[in-house]
């Protein structure tokens, strides 16, 4: 089946409209907070502040910029592994995440930050934004090289939108923890994804086979997409824990929990090849299931051994995930998982949410202090009726009500999605840079890149 | 024309020479300022700072680093878009901004950090000198593959001093406002260089003209440059704001400004293709000119819709200015600008200048508080008679300086840049490697990267 | 002579016990230090700290990351030059990063933060197993491309433990300052790799010559390696000095040193080369030189010009050694330097010690004021009998005990991997990721990176 790929006036409609209604919203809603506003100075001495650095950006503005790098460069390059995808790999996740952040910002503002009919942000929203947007990338790495850059605007409109309500109910209603979004970001997104990319199932894949791969040089740029991740990931998961402590504590069990998981992930990858040979899918992306699953217990007194623990067993699980699982889901279940995401942030991301049900339930003032643990168990250590038991039933519903929502969420989208009019290619223009970009001639010879002969063209 | 292109004596001599007079005067001049000098355990009791945090170390140096990646990665990788340009794009930019800090922490130094005799160097003055060198990879930029390294130091000598006179007459007795440098860095880094290619006019260039384009791998290597610059655009524009509000708001400005600006790139980049393809050039390059234009204003209370607003239009505007522009540039002016510097930093400059004067001229107390108003415009709130109409006049002066001082500063660089005894590839001999570096031997089947048949050796 | 290559139970082996080892003695000794634990709350409370910021986490995290980036990007891409070998380079630098972090974090605290039976980490920590681990990735270096990963994975092992033994002897019985690590890191690391190297001879490594050299895209691989390192050594330097002027005077000092280094580097790469053009490995390495030589001294008050003095001398002294000293090597004393590490870490390592013993010598109180010599020289100040000049010898002696235990160390762990029983590579397949990675098939036409004629499989 053929479909116009043309998207001269599609994308650019989309595109316009939706930062039109940016600029609309935006000038309606947003102002900054006041940490970011010219009335600090004033606010500053009437609150008796002394230095500047009492200012949420030097607390933040590091970590910030970290997660940045891990959205636009990690999340981007990571993907770039298929051998004629590179431009279109980290050239939507540019397009999707640069709409999404904007798009997050309002959402979780209304849900977080609104005071007095203003949206207020400052650092951590930018931060958070980035981390919803982080949900919308894992979710393309399920559809990747099979949808339009139009789906994906689409995509990530309506996945911001139920990340943000998800987020509410987990964080507001059910007052669970989650600083590196175990649940929030990566369950969400994962079986998302995975749910639209079931909806969106095609059964000729097979014609584009032979460009569902890599190449030499496209598994080095993928590694430096995975390298920025992985060793951002402290940030990641540290970025929005409370001061001091927390967000130190965070960024240690993070450390171990991925250095575990790269001895564990190559062990599994050498075990499972016949001659003991290392598959740089299971590198690339195994090596990085350590952050995922740490991410809801990170700020919690974890102890460095038990995030060695967690990293050592998703190292296992995740690689075993991309020998076995991610074939099977294919074949059986229909589910065409262009990277994976189920390995490295599905079964993570709920191995993750029990990690932090677990730790939670076995937080005590013993372990935290009394002070402590009123701090980090936030208003809720005032009240009378608090137990950790409660808190980890609540981080436990945590799991079960972010997995409702992608499955019900990602059902509705992907059939918005299957919808014949928004310029997704045919079964066997996938994976191919060709159909969206103007590519570059080839030297005469042909040597570097030479254009592919596999490739038909399918515009009218 | 075939000029002699063997540096062997010509570079060598260059760089020693220049390096020797660096050591001489650093030694002359340059010290550590009281935040960076052993006596600061001292100075800091004699002063009550009870903190060691109050160093201006931890209020600019993760600012720093990331625009340090700006200039040595972003740039540098951002120009390896040509097919066989690589290694000159990354390593003259790494010569010349590595000679260019150095001049630039000298010449600013003069300027703005002399103190009985000596120039007192901090974390501020390293990331003062990047932005300098920053407005050299700009002009880089127009005359990138027509020139030799030597011509680069030599140009990098002139326009680093250039530069510096022009900050000067801005920040200083302009009292000008321009943190993130849409004037002093972009403006005049534009049109600085455009004046030397203009004046370096190579009327035979066709001859080298399939090379001057990309291939796929190369256009992938310039996505790391592109997307490095674009993440860490908030740290340049908030680098070296006032502390506290004023870094926290232009990191958010040009976030938001950023993010607007991506989507307006691929909306028009995909109108203006006849079948709706997305062109890399313009992915990136146009995304980054919401950074560029928001330099002036980010500090400012420019409101995040204004960012928005600020970026949708310069994504417009550059990317018809790739399509439309950049070809009636080389076709009518005889400027053949190579990476298209006119439409990312030449024009977005200019607008980034006009939307501080607006700004600066709606600067008022309701919006600032009045504490904040006297600390936003320095000592001149303590003037009786200075007014934000006033400043906003000067703003909009501010942006006519810096292009006198480029057209003229590249009128006379140009002229000595002309002259035949640097080395410059002949025209035949443009963006190739081969000239100036030796190259790796590729795989006897030659399959990876041949050797071009098109290049034609020139040296005797 | 061919070993047998295949690894799929040695190394799956190797990483699962090493792993295992990590779990249980990290779950015996590590917990978290105070700063990091949940009971900060009270602690700071007790102590009559006001502000979070008073947290180790904002003096040192931004330094870590960008520390952690120059280990695990700096490093692995920086090997990725070869043509062939890009996926060992990265990859296995990966590996032998991510347990050699652990087990520095045991090694370096059971000799540095051991409090009641405890090991107690913070981010100094984890800068400190970075630290350790760069030079496990210096002695790759020589190595690189002529041994398994079970092989790294066992001289990963033993270096940290050489490494951490060598650690203490400097810094806590000699009480030598060596904040950038020129003895501990670079003249261990290199002299320990050179000696490995030198016991692992292989007289018939000319039959896997036509691979030990890079093609155009695996040198550009290469030079986001060398850039991330290059920008990131002011944080490396300064990353674990004294709080306020000490780390901002180390990031000063490295930025000037670095910044003289390229100019020389590139002088002497073209004055070497017959036709005067550059060479990448020096552009790749040479440049480097000056972060390492400065490293001893860089918290001292070197000054701004000497700094430039001694990046200066490092960049003329490494690329002389890249093109007279490497060849000498390996033909005379028979050791095969893969990447040259005697010319970036070795000799620049020696020149940092020394550099840094001059500058000890000459501190006074004239220059770092009263209270800055006894927070400069620690509690060594307040005994009566230091003195600087005695300072300076035991910096002297700290060059001779790094380069003792480097070479008894290397000698004792050579012989170990010479045991012909960890899967190492035979003389005609160095250099080559097909004996332990799964390589992708390349299009069938061949032509982006074709299946080597040369490589022959040895696998049994």
């Amino acid at each position: 089946m053929a479909w116009n790929t043309n998207l001269r006036w599609r994308l650019p409609a989309t595109c316009l409209l939706l930062e039109v209604a940016m600029v609309v919203l935006f000038g309606v809603f947003v102002r900054y907070q006041p940490d970011a506003d010219a009335r600090w100075t004033e606010d500053k001495l009437s609150r008796n502040v002394t230095s500047d650095l009492d200012n949420e950006f030097y607390y933040r503005y590091p970590s910030f910029q970290d997660v940045h790098v891990m959205i636009f460069v990690g999340f981007g390059f990571l993907m770039t592994f298929l051998q004629r995808y590179g431009y279109s790999s980290v050239g939507f996740n540019f397009l999707l995440a640069a709409f999404g952040i904007q798009w997050a910002l309002l959402m979780q503002g209304w849900f977080h930050s609104f005071h007095q009919g203003y949206i207020l942000i400052g650092v951590e929203n930018l931060i958070n934004a980035d981390f919803c947007v982080g949900s919308v990338c894992v979710a393309f790495g399920a559809i990747l090289g099979k949808v339009s850059p139009v789906q994906l605007l689409i995509m990530t409109l309506f996945q911001v939108t139920l990340f943000s309500v998800n987020e509410f109910i987990l964080l507001s209603l059910l007052e669970v923890k989650d600083a590196g979004g175990s649940m929030t970001i990566h369950t969400f997104g994962a079986y998302f994804g995975l749910t639209v990319t079931w909806i969106l199932y095609r059964p000729n894949l097979y014609q584009s086979k032979e460009r569902e791969s890599s190449v030499y040089y496209s598994d080095l740029f993928a590694m430096i997409g995975s390298l920025f991740l992985w060793m951002y990931w402290p940030s990641f998961n540290s970025a929005v824990s409370n001061h001091g402590d927390a967000q130190h504590r965070a960024a240690i069990n993070t450390y171990c929990s991925l250095a575990a998981c790269v001895l564990t992930s190559v062990a599994l990858s050498s075990a499972l090849h016949k001659k003991g040979k290392l598959d740089m899918v299971h590198i690339q992306n195994a090596t990085l299931a350590g952050g995922v699953a740490v991410g809801t217990a990170a700020e919690m007194m974890l102890m460095p051994y038990g995030s060695l623990i967690v990293g050592f067993i998703c190292g296992i699980i995740s690689t075993l995930g991309f020998v076995y699982l991610t074939p099977f889901l294919e074949s059986r279940l229909r589910i065409q998982d262009t990277c994976g995401i189920h390995n490295l942030h599905g079964i993570p991301g709920i191995i993750g949410g029990i990690v932090g049900a677990v730790t939670a339930t076995y937080t005590s003032s013993e372990v935290y202090g009394q002070d402590g643990l009123v701090h980090t168990s936030g208003s809720k250590g005032f009240k009378p009726n608090w137990t950790s038991r409660m808190q980890g039933k609540f981080q436990a519903a945590g799991i079960f009500v972010s997995l409702a929502m992608a499955l019900v969420g990602g059902l509705f989208v992907g059939l918005i999605l299957k919808l014949p009019i928004w310029g997704q290619p045919s079964d066997e223009n996938c994976f191919d840079d060709a159909v969206y970009w103007e590519l570059p001639k080839e030297p005469k010879d042909g040597a570097v890149h030479p254009e592919d002969p596999t490739f038909k063209p399918s515009e009218p």
